[in-house]
């Protein structure tokens, strides 16, 4: 019984890793489209978006047979329980992939950000694939010291999120309005993603300390 | 074991339905200090903000109570789970409530709103407060038909959303980019408080007829 929970653990543990580099992979192309007002590579984001859906509905799936199968107890029902919210975290980080690549394919042929911005947006883009790469390694290996490192690119990518409004405020803005709302929007996607990597993090050292990590 | 489950279950539905009712009060008061640039109404939304996140804690402990001790299967299992994920969806709708009231301290005693967007703002806080409102009757009664319909308003809610982009893009926008940064952002949050009340009465029909609604 408890051999057959751990094996089926550890297969759910691999399909969330997968779905780590499905979101990372989905941001980097995005980014990647963005930068390069590249349409046909934002098409392959969103059409790609269902894969990751599926991936998290089979996931679930896959939780909801351990819980039946297995009714497992105490801290093993914490750790299944939580497989469901990573899923949903990195269902919801492949949703934002795909916003950026519905921005990218919106403003076609023109690109969505002014030069001024364009070297943030190529960090933020940067600094999310390091998350989504290192969330794969952290669920892989239930690694918990790595997973109290997320938070310091959390950090840089909050200090990016600031700078680009101290950008869009200054005098020297002379992109209009309509360009700020684009900013202000993708700015926003690029944080919640990272956000939304540091909550499953937080996941993973509750499942490895049984705590949640301090704020 | 059949009756004490479906006891502890309808005190988990009683606690998400006071959650409803929480998230929209804060919607409520959010608004309100926002239009009426009220700072004490604004730090009373941030204050309270915590006791949605204590309500959420302490769902997801009683559902894992059920869990343990009753190890539902089949439906019964979907059903708790799904009462983890409401639990989640209800606590982000009281995150967006405290974005909003935390727009308006920042810029107290100047208000947010250029005067041209407080109308939308007042219908958008109004379709906010009748989501959450819905949800409490829906998650209580588990009323099927009731979450069909919010679509509904959620589709007016996305027309509002739209509406603003048009207004801010319009050549008589006379409020400059950081006026638009804000409307931009307060916009976002009230579309995605009403996308997680219509995310709630989804789950709400599933547990009742056991099948997702169609997108």
């Amino acid at each position: 019984m408890r051999e057959a929970y751990q094996e089926q653990l550890g297969k759910l543990a691999e399909e969330l890793a997968a779905m780590s580099t499905m979101v990372g992979t989905a941001m980097e192309h995005a980014t990647k489209a963005l930068l390069d007002t590249d349409l046909s590579l934002a098409e392959q984001v969103i059409d790609d978006d269902l894969r990751v859906d599926e991936a998290r509905a089979r996931s679930e799936e896959h939780a909801f047979g351990l819980l039946a199968l297995q009714a497992p107890v105490a801290g093993d029902l914490r750790t299944v329980i939580s497989t469901i919210h990573v899923a949903e975290d990195l269902e919801r980080m492949g949703d934002l992939a795909l916003h950026v690549a519905k921005a990218a394919r919106r403003r076609h042929p023109q690109p969505v950000l002014p030069e001024d911005v364009r070297p943030v947006f190529d960090q933020m883009g940067k600094i999310a694939v390091k998350l989504a790469g290192r969330l794969h390694d952290i669920i892989q290996n239930q690694d918990a010291d790595s997973a109290h490192a997320m938070e310091a690119a959390d950090d840089e990518m909050d200090d990016l999120h600031r700078h680009l409004f101290t950008v869009m405020m200054s005098s020297e803005w002379e992109h209009g309005v309509a360009a700020a709302v684009d900013v202000t929007l993708l700015g926003r996607f690029y944080e919640r993603f990272a956000d939304h990597a540091v909550a499953v993090a937080r996941r993973v050292v509750f499942i490895v300390t049984g705590q949640m990590p301090n704020d």
